[in-house]
């Protein structure tokens, strides 16, 4: 995990500037509108997604340079998604990441502005990223869009998970839910670090494999958490999805269960990637992080 | 004026089956969030933004079927913007075009939702269109987020509007909000419409001005209507910005100077594309069509 945290220290150092150099700065008007997003960009999150975008580009060949746009364009769009998510008339949230939510910050209106033109800066982004092809942008854009909007993406997924609030939710639709609302934008930057990497069908397929794992584990480790975790080291409101009866692993197999779920998913994650070779050690590392993270 | 009516009648016949194929059907899971951008987006409007792409496009040599993709994706822009801008927390409106609002009708978590993924459709449209090429797609998507999100575009002018509600508005500022809130997607339709004709770049400048005072006309004869129209006219709750104090044109120059000023730019829109040629009845009319709306 020394390895991983190195890793991930890097990716954020050039990620967050990145993101710095594509968001607004907080003098230009409206200056509330940009102080919000970048309250919210800098929050301190981990920049997961960027990681897999560069660790599977990498992997594959691809230089960072190259991978950088794209992956502070999905951390764009991750965050619109937890400024939405967060609202009042959402999960209505107090707390992200140990501080306030944007909305508390900044007001209802601001928070849904800020989100919005997050998910403008994320397309614009990309489009905008002279190192790829047009043909690479463009087929970049259409995976974030499907992983990110309706029927199969985030945005349906948070939907779902409203409607499920308060019902009893099957085990197959509480996996349905996971898949769309975690689990395609990770899966859309596993995809575009192996499009960037020009990798070859065979290896696109097992990053593909890979990246269905880490989004399930992604999603189990984040119920295991809201019920395991005070809300200080969590950094939002702990046990909250209880408080909704909301559909959560925990819920369904109890926590010691879910724990060996994890276990078996992150191992069929490492055993995905086997044929990509030898060196996918940052790959295996992620997929330990993911299950070993306590916020 | 039958021209014209003839010729948006056929506009809205396209988009609207561009529309329908573009976005899920109220069948697909979740179907809530299906039903209410349908709701909105198919609440009547009068395709004025399509009518532009299509109507410069023609003009320009373009074929109509080239137009479709790109003009319903700006058309679900705007209504992404309208969805948002109604909700409580910003405009707080219960009426758009005659009907409930999207959040009236189907509550405020999935009215954000639809807006939020309506963005998304548009620029997964833009790039799927693979009747344009991707160099055109590309340029096109960047010139939609710039349009549409900060700091130059709809979403910031949204912003500086709310920002500027119950304060005193220079006429500078008030240029500068509608400039931004509703100029740059009028001024993104029309030169998208160049751009997918391949136009020559002094036809482009030529519509760049046209589109500018469009813009302008646009947001000015939005502003009469508030406060001429009743709110069964209009479709919406008419009077609204003169109660909010809202910055507009009436209110710093009353109504018949104001209707003063949108002849003499109706004059400077058409003046602006007489370099197009002859052919250009069209755009002329599209100008007196938002000049002499009643809604």
């Amino acid at each position: 995990m020394a390895l991983l945290a190195e890793y991930l220290d890097s990716v954020k150092t050039v990620v967050d500037a990145t993101l710095d150099s594509l968001i607004p700065t907080e003098a230009d008007e409206p200056r509330n509108l940009h102080s919000a997003i970048r309250w919210s960009v800098f929050a301190g999150g981990k920049r997961v997604r960027p990681a897999i975008v560069i660790g599977v580009g990498e992997v594959l060949g691809a230089a960072r340079a190259d991978l950088l746009a794209t992956s502070a364009a999905i951390e764009m769009v991750h965050t619109y998604s937890l400024i939405h998510d967060d609202l009042p008339s959402m999960d209505n949230d107090d707390l992200r990441r140990g501080k306030a939510t944007c909305h508390r910050q900044f007001g209802e209106a601001t928070a849904i502005l800020a989100g919005d033109v997050l998910q403008t800066l994320a397309f614009k982004a990309i489009a905008e990223d002279v190192r790829l092809t047009a043909e690479c942008r463009i087929w970049i854009i259409s995976q974030l869009a499907t992983a990110s909007g309706t029927p199969a993406g985030m945005a349906s997924g948070q939907q779902l998970d409203l409607n499920a609030e308060g019902k009893g939710t099957s085990i197959e639709e509480l996996e349905r839910i996971h898949r769309h609302k975690t689990g395609a934008l990770i899966s859309a930057a596993a995809s575009a670090g192996a499009a960037i990497a020009a990798a070859s069908g065979s290896d696109v397929e097992a990053v593909d494999r890979y990246a269905a794992k880490l989004g399930l584990l992604f999603q189990i480790t984040d119920d295991l958490l809201d019920i395991t975790q005070e809300t200080k080291e969590l950094g939002k409101t702990a046990g909250k999805d209880a408080n909704a009866l909301k559909a959560t692993y925990p819920a369904h197999f109890g926590v010691a269960k879910t724990r060996e779920l994890a276990a078996m998913i992150r191992d069929e994650a490492i055993a995905a990637i086997s044929p990509l070779g030898t060196n996918t050690d940052i790959l295996e590392a992620l997929a330990d992080f993911i299950v070993e993270r306590t916020n």
